[in-house]
């Protein structure tokens, strides 16, 4: 998607070690007409498909896929970060790694919102090695609902989890799938 | 705002203490229509006044202050809540305490992100005893930009914090303003 592409040129900050931050627009502070741009993509990328719900992770997950959710015009779930491994009967949940934040989340969703055979697009502003996406298909799994794709807002494709996703089945749409960065002003995409 | 409300009465679940839980609809599983209505809502309110920026906090507040955000033509910028007391010279915080979860929390937002004298318009779902509101006015204070006012979704009108903050001065504007609520099927509204 060549606006996101060029926003992140434009307005990405990338440090060493692969870290690209998009604070200016995309997980601090938001481009509300971005997000609804996503959101077109994504509804356009999955024409045809049905989709009776839209799941993410808070809280950088949940500005574009409230866009998304309204494109489609289904509800929205976002699964919650609890710091506690406190798990109660009402509840799935599973375990996310942050390599970012270098912590364990237990995240979770009330059961009575993800159900059986509900058609679930997930939505997700990052990519790497693909704990969060892997987490809430567990999540979807454990509710036997469908996963129908993924929608990422920047893959970086030259780590792991995109690739292994794929290769199991899953139907993966990123609008920017970074092949390599070094430095603030050599940043190639796929 | 009568659709709040009576979505509210619809959906929503009233426990003892008068802890009201709106997980259905407004801030785990979320209605992106309902969002919409809202943001719409307070574009109608706040009309004649300048709003550069639309401010909010993690989570919940990011789905309603992004549609909002949509509709002013204007960013959003969420503040970040952080378990450490780690401050850094480039970020505005302020301690919020969570009488929901019982905890402290250290919140942030980048200064480059709030500047001196850009009008902010405050969004957040809940306001009962101020507390979340307080920290968001403090963080513009810091940054000596101009609060416009606030848009509330639920306001607990028999908790101090909305009289406190409009004694101040603060404009403060919720779509559902409960008077009193006992039990399941008796809420009043102001």
């Amino acid at each position: 998607m060549k606006i996101l592409e060029d926003r992140i040129r434009k307005d990405g900050d990338i440090f060493e070690d692969n870290v690209l931050k998009v604070s200016g627009f995309l997980n601090h502070q938001i481009d509300p007409v971005l997000m609804r741009d996503m959101a077109l993509e994504w509804k356009e990328l999955y024409k045809g498909e049905k989709v009776d719900k839209i799941l993410t992770i808070e809280a950088s997950g949940i500005s574009m896929a409230t866009m998304t959710a309204y494109e489609f015009g289904v509800p929205l779930l976002f699964a919650k970060k609890t710091k506690t491994t406190n798990i109660s009967d009402n509840v799935y949940s599973t375990l996310i790694k942050s390599y970012t934040h270098q912590i364990v989340y237990n995240v979770q969703v009330e059961k009575r919102f993800l159900e059986k055979g509900e058609n679930i697009l997930i939505i997700d502003d990052f990519l790497a090695r693909g704990e969060a996406l892997r987490g809430l298909i567990n999540l979807c799994d454990q509710a036997e609902a469908h996963v129908v794709g993924c929608g990422i807002a920047v893959e970086k494709a030259f780590q792991p989890g995109g690739q292994e996703l794929r290769q199991k089945g899953y139907r993966i749409e990123s609008l920017a799938r970074i092949k390599s960065m070094n430095g603030q002003n050599n940043i190639e995409f796929c």
